[in-house]
């Protein structure tokens, strides 16, 4: 085969093992094993040791790694479920997703950030990545409690208004500069493509079943859910939203589906070959020269609001029931993770954001994910004294999420 | 997103739908499906509609696809289950190669073509690819009859004998030249890592196994797969032989262990996503324009003798079992596959083979996957008629291959 090839191959070969390595010394200190596949990016990559210097191709891996990365979320994100968890779910995604965004916007030009920077890292600090939070709760066999129940719920919700939030930001830095008209219209389309997915698309899918029964071609429904995630991909940068937002839906499209077509160990099984690529590269375009002294100072201060805002947006709407469920609910929701990522480097490739702001959102999200784990264990703790069932439901669909 | 991954997306979309919606196409007509996914690339590649014209990143990604095409392959051929198919199946083997191999370089030869392109070509019509047969024979419950236990058992072997026979290729032509020291050193290398392969590593996974179930990476087994395919990968191609061969021999090493871990839905996942990448690419690099009259005669002849090459030399082992017998391991064994394609994608990418050559491999390997199938029917008719046992073994391990 050409030098080409040879010399792809070794990289993949380096940055996978590497990743996972990482990963597993993380696992083992009970921290993300994501973390550790970003933090072997930093250290390998072209600002650090320059151990691996990733070529364009290991790039578009990585990219077609976050677009399956984001389709396997929605995959795990039950249509049908969200009717079940209700309204106060949606009110704590709501004002989980408003504070951080609001605040972390206030701080941000405050503190003399460019509009579209400080929008830009705002939006990484709304979507929370429940799968920690998951991963905890299971461990301590509490996940069919009320608040467990609430904080996966709203989880959901928060993945589907956060990649709505993106979209509107995307199209409209796209046009360049906000035009209200403009805005009123990308928002509408937005709107109108998760509604379609959530509401049309899995009745178009139940509609097609006998059909896809019927198909000759093997594994007909795993292929078909990788050709709609290929398609509304594209689809969703054709009308100027990022790709990763079709690829979402388009796991929503087949949510329902998937335990009865095992599409979800199959489709972690391309995740788990591609987003070690995601996660390294992320790791790698982190230009460690901007620590100085003050983004260290900003980066801990925005982590800080992250964490406030997230716990008193999500703690707010269960003020009738007590500060241990509200804290419950806060902390569980906020680890931040993939979406977060995503956007920062959406806005890098955009060029909406800089180096520095780049850097402020891996902090941030490094951060929320490594502080709740333990706080959630003592605010579980009276829980697992009162004896929670042990049935299993939505909460098996989330785990995959960020491990 | 950036335009690259815009149009990577969008090309990637373009070629797994039509690759599919082809292949879909030649089940319902009883035709195997990458045959429809190799047409879709002829359809709509550069030498024809010009429909899709696959990017760099396209190659690289249909090149990481036969990189784990032949690593589930190598999930499929269970090193224990060769020891029990015995000497017959070896016999088989040999004499199957041997004789396609000879009979295709000296008509290539009579026919006034350059050594090296006679070489490549006799090469790629040596790897018998069972998928098909073994999908006809389990159809109609006659796997477990004596015949279709000696194909099933050749056709491993022959697997390995053919990437033993492309890793002495590949390294010899590198070199420049057959120098017999050089050729004798590369053999010994080759058989050495199949050996190895076979019998020694095996037994380091086994050794392995208590530590990977201690692992904390999610899906440990299959990560380790993964890792062991991508480095072997590596390796084949610095000891001078084909990527694909060391990808091969990882799926060998982890094949006895396949089942237990559940690994191979999983790499046919990854496989489905992949390799109808590749097997567009295939048909994309097919340039229609040097079938003149003599060039189709030459194509159908070497097919007709890829044919009665393998009929006879696989047949002429069984010499003592009557001529039904003889023809059912010779018909059954005749289909050729992913091997041979790939053999002549390396030798069109190491200027080692024309245009020219490169067609008469397509053409012999869609007319060697065409024809056994109703022949094959005919000749195990009364075997069913005798009634054959309904246990089923190596048979679905091999059922995958090629369909």
């Amino acid at each position: 085969m050409p030098h080409g090839t040879d010399s792809l191959l070794l990289q993949m070969f380096t940055i996978f093992v590497w990743a996972k390595v990482f990963g597993e010394l993380f696992e083992r200190l009970h921290l993300p094993a994501v973390l550790g596949e970003i933090l072997a990016g930093v250290v390998l990559g072209p600002y650090a040791t320059r151990f691996v210097l990733p070529g364009d191709t290991i790039y578009s891996i990585a990219e077609v790694g976050a677009v399956f990365l984001l389709f396997t979320v929605g995959l795990e994100t039950s249509p049908s479920d969200l009717i079940k968890v209700g309204r106060l779910s949606l009110r704590v995604a709501v004002a989980g997703i408003v504070l951080p965004f609001l605040m972390g916007f206030l701080f941000l030009k405050w503190h003399s950030e460019p509009t579209h920077e400080a929008v830009f890292v705002a939006a990484a600090m709304v979507a929370t990545s429940v799968g920690i939070t998951a991963r905890v709760l299971r461990d301590m066999n509490v996940q069919k409690s009320r608040t467990a129940q609430i904080i996966l719920g709203a989880a959901v919700f928060d993945d589907i208004l956060g990649m709505l939030l993106l979209g509107v930001l995307v199209s409209t830095v796209t046009t360049g500069g906000v035009q209200w008209l403009h805005l009123g219209l990308v928002t509408f389309e937005a709107v109108g493509f998760a509604v379609f997915m959530i509401f049309v698309a899995p009745r178009v899918v139940d509609r097609l079943e006998p059909g896809i029964q019927r198909m000759q071609t093997q594994d007909a429904p795993l292929v078909l859910a990788l050709a709609l995630c290929l398609g509304l991909s594209v689809a969703a940068t054709r009308i100027g939203m990022a790709a990763i937002i079709g690829a979402f839906f388009a796991g929503l499209a087949f949510a329902d589906y998937s335990p009865r077509w095992n599409l979800e160990p199959r489709a972690q099984a391309i995740n788990q070959f591609l987003s070690p690529f995601f996660f390294f590269t992320m790791g790698s375009r982190l230009d460690l020269s901007v620590f100085s002294r003050s983004v260290v100072l900003v980066a801990l201060a925005l982590s800080a609001l992250a964490v406030v805002s997230k716990i008193v947006g999500c703690g707010l709407p269960l003020y009738r029931e007590g500060w241990r469920s509200m804290l419950q609910v806060g902390v569980g929701m906020t680890p931040r993770g993939e979406v977060a990522l995503i956007v920062a480097l959406i806005g890098l490739q955009m060029n909406m954001i800089s180096q520095r702001a780049y850097a402020l959102v891996i902090v941030m999200t490094a951060v929320t994910t490594l502080l709740p784990a333990p706080f959630l264990r003592m605010l579980f703790a009276p829980t697992i004294a009162a004896g929670a069932p042990s049935e299993v439901s939505a909460e098996v669909q989330v785990t995959g999420h960020l491990r």
